[in-house]
């Protein structure tokens, strides 16, 4: 089968299996997994910021971040179909208690200036604005990427107001591979970074929430309640280091095949319209007649799966276990739907 | 002063004030207080419903309903701009730890299609719509009313899914005054029914919630735990019971006055535009180069209160101690705006 | 009917009733109701604290209080029958997502020593003690008192590990006038009091939440929330202003009357053993043979209502509508129990 | 190092390690990781229960049941020293904004009357009681075992009370070992049962809840918004298979080695009183003069760590990575405390 569903479906590689089961652990609950803390002094690293901390997923790293952040009687800004609030199963009210504001972006992208709009003035019958959120890659809006001087925009909005600022990096190595822009420069915008390593990264599991020492140690209680506080998590963080070494450059592939794809889609008859292909993600629309569901039936008789992701609406994600001649598999595979 | 800022703050009459003072009261904790039986029970009569709560405000009654029809990792359906969600302080996430789903409503109003649209399919990515919340007259709507046909065609689709429907009737009696419409209709499609007696209907303080009588039966716990088990509240109950004697035919002349001043507005060369005066709210808002804090400063000079209500935006209520008298002075004060 | 369930369950005399109905009176939401505010400034002057926020119940200022001073992830500690714990529907846990600490008082009253032992040390798996809250009179302990020196020897502790006090004065007024402490005292020693206006002092509705002016702020957004925002409130407060100037003194005739009622139950033979009477609660436990539901019922066929307080427990409550003459009664009913 | 901190610090052995290697794994968000599944079924199977979800931690696998089981305004009965409520970050009021009723038991062991007691009355003062929660091995109880006739009578109890019964089964497998009770009993006495892995048992990471499928589906999506939807997993779920396969019955040798540890201390003279060492916990006090910290010192010089466990009380923990040499260090260094 191929497999577009999703990238975070791949399996690891032989290379990084070896690496996996090759590294040193120890109780990260006691903070002394050796490989867990080298993963997590990289991760930050990386992105100019000063300490990170290893957990089961991206929703967790979200939510302890929007915990951590925010109180009872707060409110989060965030785009409408932003993963944090769309598919994090309520979480923002659920673990903190915290309302939200919604914004609708351009496909997931939000302006300082509606940002500005949404916080909150000081009145009783209000909660407090405690933290705007932002998404990059954004899923929903079809793997878009913000442009720096919008990101810088918002981060000067949010210090000026004195209020934080996260940033669910899920897919933030394609943003960063698609534009150009450097990791580092990061963590001079966002109080808080959560990346993820399962996805286009391509390990069996994990992400990693940044931001500073401080602030990471209070996370730790917040990931412990959560029952995030894993024992030997070295095997899992040892995919991670390893993928950040050999797993990020190859992020053009998986953009180069996710435009292939884009540019079929556009081409074919039965297709309404196809969001632009930024990175590793194609949402496409459907013309009238036929449905989602008529559409991955088709493909499942092709051996190819893909996502349901609204009425008419699909999704493919390009990733490490897709190669090129999947690809080819897949453009064939469209051409023939329509008989 | 005439105050217009809010129909909440009116004094009670002196027969209202009569009425209060001869009251029988008790212990409503122990559910010994006649006077709040009485008014819960012909609040729930008009209403078509089984039982009422008798509790400090319509926030409280409100919350207290959206407690009771959820759970945690539920969520509720809701215009983007309501009073549950806009000016409850997070509630919903606060007391609930619900999260929202937010429509755009036409003058606050929903249309059955858009709530279809926006109850969750079945997903462990997301939380169950636990709730359908309407509000009639719709504040933020501009006193609008809903047509009985878009309420029946919610309230059909509610059922069908096996979704509880709440009504935050903080004003529904002006909406009754001004439809037509039947109280006891209103029991036949909404589960609970949040009235409130210190708008419109002039009573110093309270609203009463309406439902089954085992739904109310929970909902005491809830508002224990809210701290709204109060004690001798016979006395406040009282002027519920005067009020819906004596003030519901009355909300004519509030409507009447709004008109008078909605068209005022209309024909004032400084006003852009004014939504709809259907009941006793107008709202508008005014032409770039009149701020509404210099409109609200002439206002004032001029002996009158009104409320801001967001950028270039004013309200103006009409209540029981705004006469004929002072919407003449309003009138008057409105002319010399500009000079 | 003899009454001795509560002290909630008294009328207003008609001079309160007079004070009541004179009140004047505005929107307490628009913080514009005068006699509102000059209960919270009276009740706060007494105290020796800035300011205060007048609510519907006792149970409202308490977790007002606690929300206030807590966040998720915190503790509180308090006495293991306290009413904050046993009596507000586990409100602790349900408003502020706050663990509690539990310890076992003498007669509900709690040492330093104590104190001080359960205060959680830093470690990732444990909450952070966020509040110590104490009650006096202590209802479960049957309207026990602190002595001065118990309440700095906690008061200092707190300080010194920068934990803010709560007191839970549902029944402080008995306190003051049973020990001779001065209400103006307290203020040193407690960040937050939560003062009952409904109980000892006969009102019909109402607490006083009191502390610094910044915390009272803070709090009016949780009043808020939790639908404690009423409009013209006064006709309440204004009970509470008559009952600090007219209410207070005569506590001693309610504790008078409670000794009267103890020193029969500890002469009656079938009654196991009496707390100490220090206030207005007497708390007894009948022998083994005569249940509770019996001895209540021969009470009740002699006019009188009592309150069931655990198997073989009885709670009498003296208050101002039990007068000289009913105790005559009571006593009088105590003697023929077992005929 | 020879660590007696905890059993959550065993590593691997090379077979485990080689099983984790090689298993076949899959996005276990999508409910495809076939390892995963297999040790779901496995473990409940196991225990006579239907369902299984494999989690990263302990505190996750209770923390879900919990909130499975409950709502907010309900209590969970528990033992007042007990791993949920003591050790998880009071999560219980975190996640679920329940309620706790704590009780005292023998060693941690509580008795069915006991729980009878701690149920509340209907009463709008108080919560429901929606959960009973039972600890077995106790770990603050020194690793003490229930006996099967105190077992089936609280699980009796639960039933006749239509109350939910669960397991924090940590060390199930210890007191399994110890006791000679059966793992399939279990499921017809406890509605949840949480079971770890990365304790005795000796797995890098994770713990299983067992319940109803239905009960289990649930948890799905409490798991997901908590964080714990992990992809594959799988790598971790092999070594939970081959530890329940090859890492049970071993477990005896850690309580011989536990009460070889008990019996040397009991014999020292500077040990007050060591709790009676049933499985792999030996907790005891030292007498006043030696304080914990001198204590752990002394051992810290001759390579060995331990657990401080309150003022003057230490814990020793046996497990995998502890062999009969390592045991001999220990008593070696014991017997030169004083020295």
């Amino acid at each position: 089968m191929i497999d577009l569903r999703s990238d975070t479906v791949t399996r690891p590689t032989a290379a990084m299996l070896d690496a996996m089961f090759r590294a040193p652990v120890g109780d990260d609950v006691y903070e002394e997994d050796p490989t867990v803390r080298g993963l997590e002094h990289e991760a930050a690293r990386r992105f100019g910021l000063e300490a990170g901390l290893f957990c089961p997923s991206g929703t967790m790293t979200n939510q302890i971040a929007i915990k951590g952040h925010t109180e009872p009687l707060s409110e989060v800004v965030c785009e409408q179909t932003s993963h944090i609030y769309l598919w994090e199963v309520g979480g923002i009210a659920f673990h903190s208690g915290a309302s939200v504001a919604l914004l609708p972006g351009e496909r997931g992208r939000l302006t300082a200036a509606q940002v500005a709009g949404a916080i909150r003035a000081e009145n009783v019958h209000y909660p407090t604005t405690s933290l705007i959120s932002l998404e990059n890659t954004h899923n929903r809006g079809g793997g878009s990427c913000y442009e720096w001087s919008a990101l810088t925009d918002i981060a000067e909005l949010a210090k000026r107001q004195g209020i934080p600022l996260h940033l669910d990096g899920a897919r933030i190595f394609n943003a960063l591979v698609a534009t150009g822009q450097q990791s580092q420069e990061y963590g001079r915008l966002f109080d808080t970074i959560s990346v993820c390593l399962s996805k286009g990264l391509g390990t069996p599991v994990g992400s990693v929430l940044l931001g500073s020492a401080a602030f990471i140690r209070k996370c730790k209680r917040i990931r412990k309640v959560m029952g995030g506080g894993w024992r030997q998590a070295g095997y899992l963080a040892a995919a991670g280091l390893y993928a950040l070494e050999h797993h990020v450059e190859r992020l053009v592939d998986d953009h180069r095949r996710a435009r292939q794809l884009a540019e079929a889609l556009q081409a074919a008859p039965y297709v309404d319209f196809v969001l632009p292909a930024e990175t590793n993600l194609v949402i496409f629309r459907l013309r009238d007649g036929l449905t989602e569901d008529a559409f991955l039936a088709h493909l499942a008789a092709n051996g190819i799966k893909a996502s349901a992701f609204g009425p008419q609406m699909v999704r493919f994600v390009t990733h490490l276990d897709v190669d090129d001649a999947a690809i080819g598999q897949v453009l064939a595979a469209l051409q023939t739907v329509l008989q």
